[in-house]
């Protein structure tokens, strides 16, 4: 073995992986700026949705970054190529990590094409993908990202990511049951329920259609269940089902219909 | 490396690019234009029902937008392609990729084909597939999409689609568990929700078939259970329920038949 | 490229197609209508069971329709190939298609063949199968369609179905367990109970074999628990339950058995 | 096309293949009829057990019905293989079907090999196999029958079948659980039950081993659990555990030994 | 088709598969004395434990039975194999079968080698393997046999056995949780149950270390749980747990210390 | 078989091992000095957050050792290889063992490679990977070190994280459910509770949005349930929400509003 | 067929493999000795840890064990292989086998590498892997040996080994949650508290940090839920719970402080 070759041979390569990383930065840093600057402008000048205009911003940052890399790890192996080769035996192993690789890369690729092509999702879409719930943050060429409600912030390779739920897309439906007593009259507490739906349907922009009382839902251990349904606009269902619960409580109250606790019948028994 | 034609290359491409993508914008919205008016006179004028219309409209969409966007890569790849191969060697990738993404997208493709030559959903049915419940949407080539009852739109791959269960295929059942006490006699409370059960098919325009008691479904902890079934019009089945479940419980009060809550014996004990 | 052709082409593949469809149309309406002639002749002639002729009759109907889509395929990529072939380059991938396909296609047929051979199950059995329980509306090459008791029509691929439970080969089973309570004797409430199976075994056509009360089944928290078993005619195992439930309930309170309520001991502390 | 030599063709075909299925017939009744006297003549002379007899019987038959399959479509594709490939060019995914098919054929072939050459189950069995329970009533080459207790008839293909757990070799145990008052005395307990075990245990010809009572299984919030243990003959362990519950039930009351409710402390409070 | 040279052909196969049955059966008795015979005087003369015997033993048979077969099946194919190939064309399936049939085959070969030369399992020891408990009645190369304690004769495939957690090499841990009130001195409790532990440990023989009174497990709802820890004899500790727990409640019992029903603190309202 | 060469074989491959192993226990400790002084100088002129310094500094480490033992295997292949294959016949299987588990690495490799390249996490980040918590330790080229929380580390080859949560990224959500009885009044104890919340959003540092009352979220059994949300400093949401739950119990205390026990209607019978 | 070669050929091989068994058995017992005194020495003069060498002794062994193996094969083949060949065609199907099975053996044995080089698990320690808890009892190349603490000794081959948790590295968490009435003050509660963990904390040598109470945990249905958390010497940490249960009980106690019982509001009800 040749050990001063081996050396010097160690040190050119330092020598250009240090230049070829600063020439990455630099380009990286210019060509950020130039697709940013373009992305404000589009958003300026035309009528695209935000959301859209953010989901493309982040997919073109997202895709110059892993051509840059990719020309980058070309110009590197082309220059240094045989150098390399014949210094480290290994080097093929490299080439065999790319190939194996690659086919989970492709997948993550192509599935990623689709959910841009199709629009399934876009930038501050609540979506529900591969068990997570969150807002997109930013649909990526391999990786989604998504923040949950709690902040946590999810890496979602897209190979993994197969029926996408959009929580996003049109008027949400807000959904409320009320248990009244077995003693009370239904028609009675449908009347006074569906007049509070009535006001706040009037009342309340968020509301879309509805709320009506659709009836008797079930007949419970010690309660009967009727259920409220309305639309609403989109994200504002969960705000209007609570507007709906404290409303509904505070009419039944008013007229003496009774929200019913558990019921138990006791039967004594002397022996024992 | 020669530095200007790298450079001038790039700059040639991305002019051709930005015409092919004119010319693909162009085409998509006189095709969409044709194919919207076609199927809107076929409706008019033929004797097919409009989910079905429907359906092969969304599908005859999607699967122009699916075969414009391949004759536009076929050509900016006959077009440009010695160049752009010339100048990064990486397009290589491209090929790779395709050819293993088109294992899973030739499986949508196969299986949505035998989902609408067998006629298994239309737009508008309500369906469950892949463990996804909703109204159909839209039934793709590579994707169909399915709307929530909260009002989420799930984009499922069809090669998700294994089994379909449809909703929308005839007349549904509706079921009805009533629960009356162990002291009440079984006969009379049978007698009393027949009656009532005969009156509703009467009035009741939904009802298809029944509904009738069909006996003690199970003698439950604190109470014997009588099961009712009937048949109804599709979709109207909750409804009926919801009905029944009314009916029934208001005939029980008026007869005196104890819908009973749950019972529990309690044997005092001194020692402790 | 020459844009003339393009058209002109695209235009007689159009017309061919056309004539095509009109032709498949045609022969599809003659070949079903010979299908169903044929077959209600034979049922009217031989001895074969319904289910079996109806099995066979959706069967032909099912396999025909797919033969005829096979050769209609095959006539039009034989006359029209060449021009399909040189005007767009991508016709490759439904070859590609058609290959992938084929697999998951042949795994259908392959088991529908062995479930139609094994006579698994008949058009209008009651079977479980991939997770799914109804009545068999029909056994096809691809897909078996069963209907489930809610109405749903469930389409399942054959390959999805392994084990077949079918639940119309044979007498059924009827099961009823009674509670007694600890206090009773329960050679007795046996006694009391296995006299109404009597009655009820000669009286009830439905029954087969027993019903018998075979002992003590479980000693649960408040409750002796009393297992009674019968054979029925195949289908009528759930309104033998039901009877015997109300007899036996009946039975029981006529004699002054009890079906305990859930029992608890109450221990009273004086300090908190 | 020729219409003229593809419609004769057709008519050819048809006429052959009813000659054939004709011949098959025939060839299957007299073969049928040879096996099963053969084998009526085998269980009377020799002297093995019934269940091997009907094992190795249901499997000739089902053995001797696929090779009989296998001649016919031999026979049919050497007789009419050129006219029918030249006919239809489509004849060809036959073979391939046959090619994928076999696959999962074999794999069901070969395990049914295994399971009657260690002889894992016989005919009249009661087994657990592929989650299912039940009485075997066939082990085919391909698919095993299993009669479950509700009367339900499963088709196992072999491929399925894992693990084979047969309750039908040798004898099998007999377990109850009994409950007694944490004021009891254990002791005393324990010999009240053991003489009543000693009892059944000369009484019962059933029994092969104990039954003993092995100690205090747990002490529950209520209850103190003591086991009691016994060997039985074969499929009568559940009969045994009847006998043993009611027995030692009767037993504890006799001799004032309480079989306790669940207890409950009560701790009252005034404010509120 | 020479229809005299098929049957011809038939006749020949059937007499000379009856010769090569006797010889098969012959050898296989006799071969089966021989190794029944050598592994009694080993098991005499030698310093070996009695499992590892009866596990060589049974997988000697096992083997031989493999070995005879497999010779039996070659003898067989060489003698017949051209007329039976020139006779019937699918013998070639039985190739095809074996070939597929051999992947699992090996699987479970291998997988046995490795367990019996790891010596994870002998007959006798109580294991747990693929999900399934009990004592190990024969180790094969294919096939493992487990007998559960409910009498089930479980057989399972050696491929199906990944981990396996053998119960019988070494001591075992006998493990008691006592409760008792929260109104007891926690301190007091455990001398009392440390002084009976301490006086089991002397008397019983088949503890090995302990037991201890570890401290407090937990503070339940209505219940303070201390936890009581030995080490016992392999396969005693269900008995001396059993033990621990009769005399650890009659040692409570005695001193006046309590062990608690479930407690509840009423509060009891009066509007309603 | 040459006894003295293969004897002389293995004592001088076992001095040759003896140098390398030496010289490779060397190269290690020098090499990880200079790269921990790099790391050292590196964080403290420049301004790269002390989290991603670690993770580079623990993955150079790790990246240097696979290199070592990576040159130092090929070194002891290249000089011994010939003699160590003429003597041990072996040596050919710990290539195919290089082989076959390059696939599992490679994965490793590529996995670990994204999740540096795209910072999913840092050392030091509180993660959810692989269904495991705690904080990240090390992300090495082939596996990640976790700590979790009860002090257990958890080591992770990277193929087994698909999805990362990072719950470092940004503020974290706090939330607490507070019940007040059905007979208190909402707006009033909405009031009290948002002047609890208003007054430690000013007082408490770590909070960086809200505390709000939302509203209703849900009518229970036996309470009304009211939803406090906030957003807080990375970290730092548990100790909110104890603070908050606090504060928020002692307000409604001090106001007369009721945080209720579960309720239940008692009905009494006298029969039994 | 010669049948004398073939008695001749049987009885020459049985008599080598004899030979070779013997030789097997001698070399293996002088090896294991050699091995064992060498690391008996290595531990009295260097400075490793007890737990390392006991794991190098073990995978020595072992290793050494397949070595011996591997090589005993090898002659075995390598002298009798013609005339085994010749013999017995059936010998293919070992190679096959071997085939088959490396590749489940290598991925032990890589698996099984990396375990040792990333010093994942040395013997003694505590860890998770594959589902099963206990202490490693040795490290082999294929198969991990694991004590439960019920003395259970499971078998896991490496390959089965994904994600390994390591409870014994470094220091862990002792955990307790206390529960106090509504009616106590939380503040007073926490400083009674707080004072018995500072009293714990240096008086207990086991514990490193702490113990400290964090606050408010929950708001249970009847209890406010306080949590204490700590940190220990590695597998101390149930001891000190243990502990930190009884002590902080006993403080409460002292203190007038309640550990409620579950609390349930009772409202009566008349009609029935």
């Amino acid at each position: 073995m040749n050990w001063t070759s081996f050396l010097e041979g160690g040190i050119e390569i330092f020598g250009q992986a240090v230049i070829a990383i600063i020439a990455f930065i630099i380009a990286k840093s210019i060509g950020n700026k130039i697709i940013k600057t373009g992305f404000t402008k589009m958003q300026e000048q035309k009528d695209i949705s935000l959301g859209r205009v953010k989901t493309l911003e982040k997919l073109a940052l997202n895709a110059f970054s892993y051509v840059l890399i990719f020309v980058f790890i070309t110009i590197v192996i082309s220059i240094f190529g045989l150098d390399a080769t014949g210094l480290i035996a290994g080097a093929g192993i490299i080439g065999l990590a790319i190939g194996f690789g690659a086919q989970g890369l492709v997948s993550d690729v192509v599935t990623g094409f689709f959910i841009l092509l199709e629009r399934q999702i876009d930038v501050g879409d609540y979506v529900t993908a591969s068990g997570l719930d969150g807002i997109v943050e930013e649909v990526g060429l391999r990786t989604t990202l998504i923040r949950g409600f709690d902040g946590t912030l999810h890496f979602i390779p897209n190979r993994n990511i197969s029926s996408v739920s959009n929580h996003s897309r049109g008027n949400m439906r807000a959904l409320v049951d009320m248990s009244i007593s077995y003693d009370d009259n239904i028609d009675e507490a449908v009347k006074v329920m569906q007049a509070v739906c009535d006001r706040i349907a009037t009342e309340d922009e968020r509301i879309v259609e509805g709320p009506n009382v659709v009836g008797v839902q079930s007949l419970g251990d010690s309660d009967v269940v009727l259920r409220i349904v309305a639309k609403t606009v989109n994200m504002e269902q969960w705000a209007v089902e609570r507007t709906l619960r404290k409303e509904l409580k505070e009419a039944l109250d008013a007229n003496g219909i009774e929200i019913p606790f558990p019921h138990q019948v006791y039967i004594e028994k002397k022996n024992a």
